[in-house]
């Protein structure tokens, strides 16, 4: 591994220090070789091994030990820690059964298997079997339809060949959406269950090797997972809003909107192989073929019986999370938040531990720093989520519980959930990308050398010229000139969700990935230790590039006299969204035409063999114009409040007087808030970032200007007029602050 | 079925026949009407079952059974027949052998097993086993890599892995290149044999349910064929370029350029199954993957030995044509002619005898149109080839033969090579587009009772606007709009590649397809009756629109006082090959300076994964400019003198004295072959047409303006300099001709 070098740190770093450091750059580079000095990855190594060497779900032995060793840890390398605990809802099976049912019954689920070559695999002591947290309790009896990834596209494709789910169970294949969508659309199509299961086209043999002669699923490889309606809002299903603490008001359970109706399980793609050979049915459209070796078909023909059984304990459980704080000595009172869980599904290597164990590396070094006598200009705030598995629920009930604090205090939440191997990716708010990339520029990629921003430059680059993967036009003219690397929206799926989207918090997600086998392990057994350090991340070379990144980021913003951000590329990135709703509205509206032409004309039906049943979709009301000439101003007024701030921030921010700089700070502090819709989205008022949220129909992946665009997806156009004047307000309030930053900075 | 109905003729076949036909709209009409009654799909699947009730290939007894058939139904007709015996090599198999050598040997390969659902797989005696003909004889023993589809690409991407066959057996998939671009080019990189097997992923359980529960092929069935070098020249290999007639001068085979030179046998995926999983190797790249439940790797690990052996018989074989004809009564000197092959690779129901019998419904009700008193005006002949497979033997040595009458006679090649079910399908020469519109437009769809091309216009509309499917602009504007359907380009693969591309004689191919399964069983023994009519094209319904559809192209032709054609369509398809090449030129000076900067920079290294080996694809010399003015001119020349030709003959086509309608068709006839290079194309003189050529690296499928589109593709810019000039020549004496024939007409 290469230290950072203090004689060569990036000009970028230097600008950045030479604007807005509360200390002088030298000593800012100090800090960091001193950073990179207390990263150990064999300490990693170690403390994962320990870490993933017995189940460690919520509420286990090893959960609680882990917490434990955590709190100790932070301890001894001089952190003010606690473990602030909540009781949150958390089912696990206490039964469940799975069978073709007949003369012959044939018995599926269960535990996955243990191997020889897998250590930990063969001490399933306490681990839960296979499940979906927050599925329903059930006893089906009943027919399956194979409904592909079960998303709306895929229901109207059964539809269009007369088949419907309406009393059967729904098998599903994995991928495309976010798993929770797919229980929750089949029972709103009437199936009475559902089963998920791993097609091995999208993390089995279709991607590699299979475990353990490589990192992909095995057949017997099961994905459990949360169902808890993510959509609607994370965290504890009994107190949506507010903190599980003892004695909060809780929901009745059959009140709560976010569990499922129906129960679910998911499967490997050896037991979906048994149901798919009995249960027959009209051949699966194109879109609907894995890589399983046989024609799928679609079920629905009365061919076999499927039993479906889950019985669930539903008691609450303490969700553990470790709090460490290192206090500011210029201003206690403005956070650096930065976490990781520490739950998994089994023994979680990947997934979560791989990040924790930087985390942890971070702390120790900066704790290290902290006793030569180092003290962060802002107080540091370092987190170790429990129960973000079963749907965020320990960062969740801490944001809503700490919700004013945190809005009035943290300037910036940077997450991290596991880590791979390969390539830097980040996501998260705009006005962060520039220090993100300047933090890229300045560490070493572990494998070749170079820094991680010039391999995430030369990917962007062959992939867009080999063809080898989509590369979006602006992140190749940035690749292509030196330029920054986009980063990404951030949608849900981890534990940044109520920091972003609920209080309005700046919030970045960081991980390393591409070149890894980790997803072939992905919340099954086989996420342990052995996979990982041979498959994943050998050496953790990248859990060291992980830990110098994300300290890095966390040393500049607590140590900058003034946050480093720059709002011109939050405002173009603005621009792109609402550019994409525009060419959103004029395609859905050339599209409604189109489709009712060729409906009128029968075409569909000339079209199609007559041989296969298939009907003409239905003719939908003509997409009409939206209102966006107030959101058009609102992202202009952003452009020009941006580019003058960006600017009198270049000119004045490093030389500004004390008085001035706290009015400034002070200022910026919390201005993410502003782009908050007090009413928050359509239908689900806990998601309220105008910019930012997860897809109602993707899940995991991000939907930017959520309310318009969402709105005129699902054809609900009174919405999308309505959240186009709302997200135009929010971003005017946004532009108004920025102008009073940038009258304090003496800019226009 | 419905009739034709006189009633309601369409308004273009109304004025096509006002403007040229040599008899009245009615009298045509009575024909067409005449040609649909004449035709009796019952009739087409008795003379399918009888056909295909014994093997058939090239000299064996049932093929020359069906040949002596054939004959005496066309005598029986009234038609004047003959058959006309060509003398050709044809090597059959003697002895076979693959095994995976060692302690257990196992044992692959040999004939396909029967089945009881299919009568005639059972009888398969005198049946030939998997083979491809024109490999070479051999026995070797080696190890195997597997090379994807084995085309260029493929090579290089293994190159970049650091892996090569020389020495060594290339397995390749079927599927993305002729087949006999598989064992070339594997001998080309140092390979010492070949195999190619059929992936699930083409034309098995990939594409639906595997014989005999569907019609998709099963893992023991092999796809047949032959290696000849097809884009050297097809025919005889002994006898390039002259009809191999008793006495022709003969090539040693040893100097015969067209047969390969490394043994090579088709294998099916249960037995490629048994290599991939013995033969190890490192994993192989996303674009290697196929249907097979595993993950696919390289081979080249020395894993295995694996012995190939073929020994064949190589005496010559008779190839017998019979060839019918009608003698015109006003024009006997020009021809119209008509062409199926007979012989099939073991029963040959869909490939090639439900063409066949189509061809033979159109022969029987021309013979009853005739002893009603009716004759054609030109000459009509009907060709039924033998020895296709091998290579176009049949039509090939009997188009060089009889070239110069052919280029003295022939105005049209209408070719058929079997038939499918679902979608009017036409390739050729786009003078004809026009025609094949016409005709399109006046045959009924026999499964939704519109027009073809009513099916062929929402089809087009329905996958441009639904993406079910790739859709060519010009393609979606001609369906939107009502206007013609554009034909595509002839490659090579069936029997018209002498007749336009060596003798330069306008040619069409035509068939339906789309919804049937033929695929499965394509060259294998499961291509039999029982499988057509379950799963091809049940009750012939589609053979009898074959028939209706090319025995309309047939009397519209040969009555027609001046052949229907267009130039213009012509000029403007010319138009867009001219701007898909200048496209190519600019897009391969961006790539190559692209390129270049990529490996200047290193980039591949950092973008790929260090644990993997892999090299940076070599950098090439920059494309230069190529010199396209003359080029330009002359299709801007063919524009002009098209559209002049189009209106002359739209305004004086039908009232043209005598005389000057004897000039008229004196100046048509023949007018391709002016854009025949007399030259030929670069290192391939056989091919000949400036327009129209096999893909050197395709095969079947065509390459247009060959001679400067490839030259441009494969880097050799000397040819695309010369070939560009060669083209702009031909064209240039093609719009002379065209220039003289609008005189004739009174026109500019």
């Amino acid at each position: 591994m290469r230290l950072f070098n203090t004689a060569i740190f990036s000009a970028a770093a230097m600008l950045l220090a030479s604007a807005a450091l509360a200390i002088t750059p030298a000593e800012q580079a100090a800090n960091e070789k001193a950073l990179d000095a207390g990263i150990s990855t064999a300490e990693q190594m170690a403390w994962l091994k320990q870490m993933t060497s017995a189940p460690n779900h919520v509420g286990s032995p090893h959960n609680r030990e882990n917490a434990e060793f955590i709190l100790a840890q932070f301890k001894a390398w001089g952190w003010d820690a606690k473990i602030e605990t909540f009781d949150v809802l958390y089912p696990t099976p206490l039964r469940t059964a799975l069978e073709i049912t007949g003369a012959n019954p044939v018995t599926l689920g269960g535990q996955e298997p243990g191997i020889p070559e897998d250590a930990t695999s063969n001490q399933l002591a306490g681990a839960l079997p296979p499940y979906v947290a927050f599925g329903a309790d059930g006893d089906v009896t009943a027919d399956v339809v194979y409904v592909n990834y079960g998303l709306p596209a895929d229901y109207e494709a059964l539809a269009r060949r007369g088949i419907s789910v309406k009393g059967k169970i729904a098998l599903a294949r994995y991928g495309a959406g976010w798993r929770g969508l797919k229980p929750k659309l089949a029972q709103e199509q009437g199936a009475v269950g559902a089963l998920i299961y791993s097609d091995p086209a999208q993390d089995g043999y279709g991607t590699g090797e299979s475990y353990p002669n490589g990192g992909a699923r095995p057949d017997a490889g099961v994905q459990r997972g949360s169902v808890a309606d993510m959509t609607l809002f994370p965290g504890d299903p009994l107190t949506p809003g507010y903190g599980a603490v003892k004695g909060a008001k809780r929901l009745d359970r059959r009140d709560a909107p976010t569990i499922m109706k129906i129960p679910t399980l998911p499967i490997s793609y050896g037991d979906a192989m048994k149901i798919f050979k009995a249960m027959g049915g009209p051949l699966a459209p194109a879109s609907f073929k894995g890589g399983l070796p046989f024609a799928y078909r679609l079920g629905g023909a009365d061919a076999i019986k499927l039993r479906l059984m889950v019985e669930s304990e539903w008691s609450l459980k303490p969700a553990n999370n470790v709090i460490a704080m290192l206090k500011g000595k210029d201003r206690p009172d403005e956070w650096v938040v930065r976490g990781n869980h520490f739950d998994g599904w089994v023994f979680g290597a990947a997934d979560p531990l791989s990040g924790e164990v930087a985390l942890l590396s971070e702390a120790k070094a900066l704790g290290a720093l902290a006793k030569t006598g180092w003290r962060p200009s802002r107080t540091i705030v370092y987190a170790s989520w429990d129960a973000e598995e079963p749907m965020l629920l320990g960062s969740t009930e801490w944001a809503e519980h700490h919700g004013k604090e945190l809005q009035a205090k943290a300037i910036a939440y940077i997450n991290t959930d596991g880590n791979g191997r390969g390539f830097l990716g980040a996501q998260g708010s705009h006005q962060l990308q520039r220090l993100v990339n300047q933090v890229a520029a300045d560490v070493t990629d572990p494998q070749t050398g170079v820094s991680v921003l010039a391999r995430q430059r030369a990917r962007a680059r062959v992939d867009a010229y080999e063809g080898s993967a989509p590369v979006a036009d602006s992140t190749l003219v940035a690749a292509e000139a030196g330029g920054d690397m986009p980063i990404g929206a951030l949608g849900s799926g981890s534990d940044y969700s109520a920091f972003i989207q609920h209080l309005g918090i700046p919030s970045l997600n960081i991980g390393f990935g591409g070149e890894g086998e980790s997803a072939g392990s992905y919340h099954s057994i086989y996420d342990s230790y052995d996979h990982f350090v041979r498959f994943d991340d050998p050496g953790l070379a990248y859990g060291g590039a992980l830990a110098k990144t994300t300290g890095r980021l966390v040393l500049r913003l607590a140590d900058a006299d003034t946050p480093a951000l720059r709002f011109t590329d939050l405002a173009a990135t603005v621009r792109g969204y609402l550019a994409e709703v525009r060419t959103l509205v004029s395609t859905r509206q050339r599209q409604d035409g189109k489709r009712a032409a060729l409906i009128a004309a029968g075409s569909h039906k000339l079209a199609g063999d007559p041989t296969e049943p298939f009907a003409a979709p239905e003719a939908v009301s003509a997409t009409p114009m939206i209102e966006l000439a107030a959101l058009e101003n609102a992202v202009s007024r952003l452009e020009t409040s941006a580019r003058d701030y960006d600017a009198a921030f270049t000119a004045k921010g490093s030389t500004l007087a004390p008085a001035a700089r706290a009015r400034l700070n002070k200022t910026l502090l919390g201005i993410d808030q502003e782009l908050l819709i007090p009413e928050g989205l359509p239908g689900r008022p806990w998601y309220k970032h105008a910019l930012y949220a997860p897809g109602r129909f993707t899940g995991y992946g991000a939907k930017t200007l959520p309310g318009v665009r969402e709105a005129i997806e699902e054809r609900r156009f009174a919405d999308a007029n309505l959240y186009a004047t709302r997200t135009a307000a929010a971003l005017d309030r946004f532009s108004a602050r920025l102008e009073a930053a940038s009258a304090i900075l003496g800019g226009k």
